[in-house]
């Protein structure tokens, strides 16, 4: 592939001079126009070593309202970072609505870096390139526009400027090391990189190789090649904006109950005598808090998500837990309204942002489900978005368990009568007054809209590494054990199995 | 001091039980009253080795619902905090409002450390000291609720659970090693311990000590003094609401320029031609760029603060800057109005939070320095807050200069006449006209109390240490060359002072 480029094409520096002002007042303009239409942009540079990203970045820059963009450049993780997925410290970068987000090496050199680490013969895995497509297409998906360099240089070019910058730069020569040591072993790289060029050239997210050998000449190119992407963004935008969206996608929910729903396969009126309930309880306390502790040797993250209908008894099953836990090392994440920021990232981002690093434990009160249910229900997102969401959150979820972490999840199921009850208590109760509000009791009435939504997620969603737990909740007590005694079982299959704790990732 | 407090202190279980339940509730209530107000808590433990700080926390968070609460442990600092002021994370985590955060060990085990590391004779600094009273009583006077526990053990007691826990946990007993050895030094330790809490047991933010060596005993002291304090918390705001703040301090602006401006004394007029302009930009780029080499490789985090009259030209200077820098450690952070969550927290947590860290460059487009410019001239705060807040600032600056960091804040001033012709250059440039809205318009009416502010800011804020360098802006030239050379120097100065570089925090 790599061949099919002409590293002699170049540019005279009056034929610069004479182009180079008009293409940054356009980019200029284009960034103005970006952040008042709210659109995201990824820049993603890789490169040989010394092929001049940071010098390329610099050029680019110029033309930039400082306001608008962020330059992340993807030094060795940190310890938080290392303790997590490697594709996480990149979804935290990902840009808010209207930046620019221009990573200086990126995913693309971790995943080589990783695999050259490993010493492997082929060192890209096909699950390590789904991943990064996979993260890709959902950025992209939620408007991201994405445009991916890579900077090209001849092996002689290469050589020249290394002896260079050595000359020049004795003091500082460590702080280059950042690209992988092989990104110089030109012939061995050539093969890996043109695989994972071409495997990774996807529709939304194309890569465009720049001749380097000539700064000039590439700087030209990485201009106008972002400039034609960003105005190609604002045709499509523009043909997008004819069709209205659907607002409510009540319907569609409606149309999905041809067959019988699983939520009424189970039996809710399953229960627990106090007595029954107050030892088997104890157990689980005094296991899982050893378990944790396990865990946390073992560097195991663990996730727990809950789901269920309003008053199921969501609250008080995690109180159960995390007295259990230590809180050294385990959170509750109570997920409300998405702030401002939150709702100018992708609506994974928050999620992803609050996964548990390497021993910890988190517990999500609600989740990234939110989106095939509440934004479903009531049309806060369209219904492209929710029906795509299924395969996001399996892909995120998969991932997250391929990286070595442990993932739970539960539906508190509840019936209409229970939950007419419970919301009556708690209106009289001092402790739990602020639990109900009006928008319970309006949800209330949308119960089998909702209940089509929670039947095609659990059929969608419910995968081998990931299934969901149902949990008869008409019961407070046998609701509680079943989640207490599950998450035990789980963990404690985990901890024997000693493979299923490496990374795979 | 310790020798005060009597250790056989004791409750039987029967006692226990009659009162641990409406403590409970009672806590729970004023958890959700805290909330509803939104008045934010802070609960530091602090103790002697094994004096049962983290057995206390989870009775405690028995009685929370765990959406209101984080439990923060202070482990070792990752790698991120180092590279910052040792109080930096805690501030990352004070909670925002209505929210309590509590802390399993704090800035007082870290300060015991840090001074116990360096094998200082006496360990303890006032700077140190006076660095804590100082975040606390900022805390304290945003509303913040601070309850501060010791919990006491006597060397006996602290033995046998030593003991104890060597026996149960063998496989976890570096997990506990978190608290300085030291702690476990009891005759060594208890002088330095109560200096340390008697010097910082402040009016806002009192110490409890609490006798540990009988555990019911010691969490329900810390039940009733948390319920004690947030109920007089809740008293002395009923009469405070009684109390109507002004809301617009106009007035008070207007009264405090007896003497003569500041800004008056200055020669807006200077200015630089092209052909002076141009050379000197050149020299100062590439000086500017090999002394962040120099910055980056000595580990000197560098924080530059621009404010300064709308148009006065700081966007342009910030670009020739940020052009010089590698963005691999440098980044711009350009202020807007507050988000929600930022609203919610003390006015300096959004700038904390962004604060450069070792051998990085932040460049503030705006800064705290709202708070007695914009949000004085606006009433978004009271007289009392901005008032306060040059103090604050100060000591906020001091800390930073005294942690191993270089500040820089530069004032661009403008007369009302360039200012009126750039605001309409402005509304006629393709790539500027975003920059001005109706709000710079109505501004702009507002000179005069402006200039009030700004004059008295300028006093109470230029230190030795952090003075202000005020940029004569009429002319772009001149003030982007005296920018860049001020830049220049302070670095210059900075990298060839040993000294200067230590930190002595």
């Amino acid at each position: 592939m790599f061949d099919k480029f002409d590293l002699d094409k170049s540019l005279e520096k009056s034929e610069y001079d004479s182009v180079i002002d008009g293409l940054r007042e356009r980019l200029g303009v284009l960034q103005r126009e970006f952040r008042d239409k709210k659109i995201p942009v990824i820049l993603v540079f890789e490169g040989w070593r010394f092929s001049g990203i940071s010098n390329t970045i610099n050029r680019l820059t110029y033309a930039l309202d400082p306001r608008g963009y962020r330059v992340h450049s993807t030094q060795q993780p940190n310890e938080i970072e290392r303790a997590h997925p490697m594709l996480w410290r990149f979804w935290l970068n990902t840009p808010s609505q209207g930046q620019i987000a221009i990573f200086d090496r990126s995913w693309y050199t971790d995943t080589l870096l990783k695999y050259s680490d490993a010493g492997k013969k082929v060192p890209l895995s096909s699950h390590a390139l789904s991943d990064i497509i996979t993260m890709e297409e959902q950025l992209a998906n939620d408007g991201v526009v994405i445009i991916k360099f890579f900077l090209h240089v001849s092996k002689k070019e290469q050589k020249k400027r290394l002896k260079k910058f050595q000359d020049q730069h004795k003091e500082f020569s460590e702080d280059d090391s950042r690209a992988p040591k092989r990104m110089r072993d030109y012939d061995a790289m050539q093969p890996v990189l043109e695989r994972l060029l071409s495997e990774t050239s996807i529709e939304n997210a194309p890569w465009t190789v720049v001749e380097g050998n000539d700064r000039r000449y590439a700087i030209v190119k990485v201009y106008e090649t972002i400039i034609s992407r960003m105005e190609g963004a604002l045709d499509s935008r523009a043909d997008l904006a004819t069709q209205k969206p659907a607002k409510k996608s009540s319907n569609a929910a409606k149309s999905q109950n041809a067959e019988r729903s699983i939520l009424q396969t189970f039996d809710l009126t399953k229960s627990l005598s106090e007595e029954e309930y107050a030892p088997r309880l104890l157990v689980c306390e005094k296991r899982l808090h050893e378990l944790q502790y396990i865990i946390h040797t073992k560097k195991i993250p663990v996730t727990i998500l809950f789901e269920g209908c309003d008053a199921a008894g969501k609250g008080g099953a995690i109180i159960r837990i995390d007295r259990a836990l230590n809180p050294r090392c385990s959170v509750v994440e109570p997920i409300a309204a998405p702030t401002p920021d939150e709702k100018s990232h992708h609506y994974l981002w928050r999620f992803i942002r609050n996964l548990p690093k390497a021993g910890d434990i988190t517990i999500f009160d609600r989740t990234w489900y939110g989106r095939v249910l509440v934004e479903r229900v009531e049309g806060f997102c369209t219904e492209t978005e929710w029906q795509r969401a299924y395969k996001e959150i399996n892909s995120l979820e998969d991932y997250l368990v391929r990286s070595g972490g442990i993932l739970m999840k539960f539906w508190l199921q509840i019936d209409q009568n229970t939950q007419l009850k419970r919301f009556n208590e708690r209106e009289n109760d001092v402790l739990k007054k602020y639990k109900i509000t009006d928008e319970d009791w309006r949800n209330r009435k949308k119960w089998d809209i909702y209940s089509i939504a929670t039947d095609e997620m659990i059929k969608k969603t419910s995968t081998p590494a990931v299934p969901w737990t149902i949990v008869e909740s008409n019961d407070k007590y046998f609701a509680r054990i079943k989640i207490m005694e599950t998450i035990v079982a789980v963990l404690e299959e985990a901890v024997s199995s000693t493979g299923k704790n490496k990374k795979s990732v």
